[in-house]
């Protein structure tokens, strides 16, 4: 699934969660949606490791990276208060796409993976838009 | 705190709610901040029933209704798959801004109470603007 | 994907769900994790269609459906105060999961779809065990 | 409101949050809720750095803190990818509740502050018990 040069050239990027009531429900464990919010908070960071601001490109471009796929499997529950570690790769990178493999780990333990496919979008007119050059240029810069 | 004339001219307004896993956490009952979430909907269903849409005040006016203020208390927790009822009254009208007062009833018991001032804002300028005139007439037309 | 037997003889189960301000993002749609929210909602209300409620076979059997994976697709993004719907068909049924087809629609558009594995869980040993032969029942019962 | 002694004797603690896409609605701003969830998580890193874990109360001692009420103005919006700071001190502490002050900061900007009440629970018999000793002296040790 993960493209092995890609693999190659990149550094393990891990961000850490801490586990609040907020995130878990009443079969306490995590609540299955919220791990996507973890997901997403790590991919954020990812981008940001790059030197490189969502919030920027959306409010001086107009262009927001939108998922349109998740597939997932939930391997494990994670509790309350537990500190989880969730990696991040770039699998694929197409002309309007990007795709991640993501871990979401508490420690050694795998608890889900998934694979979270993101369009390019411009937010004017709600189309695909190429994934911008100075982006492609960072993924590049960071082999 | 209830206006009496105000009181007197509404009828009352509830809103049921059905707890979801997403709403509880792993002390088994309703997570605090979800409360709110339910008073939200009661306030946006009480716009609407006066025929009003806050969404059409947002997107042909840029006019929004944001909380000023929550004053909430807890009596009781509401747990997974109870049927919850919310209660909604305008309490107070001022120039910018409207109060109201909830109540979240589980058949006849009381769960929380709170009391939330709403300001009427122009959202361009993130400004305190006047509560729209019509709306004022719908509230009157309302006794 | 769907087993043609399975579809025929079930009745459509469409939920609605209404979208408010806590269900979107600031890029003005619902953000990506809350449609699984309104997912799990229509299958919890699907059960109950079955007279099946979930949380009394929790408290009384000690026995859970949690989720295994998730495969979703975003076709269209759903915006603040749209009223949507949720189509829930049982897609498989084994010995200790069942498998559900989802579909979110706003009036005949498609906005998202999904394949829900869910496994039938021991909360005590947090272990497989098989589904409630009395679910099953009412699962053939369906036809 | 706030005990000066207290106040004295207490470090200022200071928690950083990140808004994310998960914070926000489609207002553009963190939706109102939210907020509550920036200061939960907040005064559990605050006792933790009591060294005290909720999470270990909960478990060896079926004690839990349960929100009792909440009093919340909201001064400033906060945005998609800011950085605030949540800043926590107790403000009062009686033999079965503690009430905590709480600010959320964008640098020296106010955006929000709170009075939060919390009662000491047992979770058993869901009565209020007394702040259990070692945390008392964990508080006068803060000194």
């Amino acid at each position: 699934m993960l493209d092995s040069k890609q693999a190659d050239c990149q550094a393990d990027f891990c961000w850490p969660v801490r586990v609040y009531y907020e995130d878990t429900d009443s079969g306490g464990v995590v609540y299955y949606a919220n791990y996507l919010k973890f997901l997403e908070r790590a991919r954020t960071e990812w981008f940001r490791n790059l030197s490189f601001s969502q919030n920027q490109l959306l409010q001086q471009q107009g262009i927001a990276f939108m998922v349109r796929s998740v597939n997932m499997t939930y391997h494990s529950p994670a509790r309350l208060d537990e500190l989880l570690c969730v990696n991040t790769w770039l699998a694929r990178q197409r002309r309007v796409s990007l795709t991640f493999t993501q871990q979401i780990m508490r420690e050694q333990q795998l608890l889900c993976d998934a694979e979270i496919e993101v369009a390019c979008v411009d937010t004017q007119r709600l189309k695909p838009i190429q994934v911008p050059t100075e982006l492609i240029a960072e993924l590049h810069g960071d082999c």
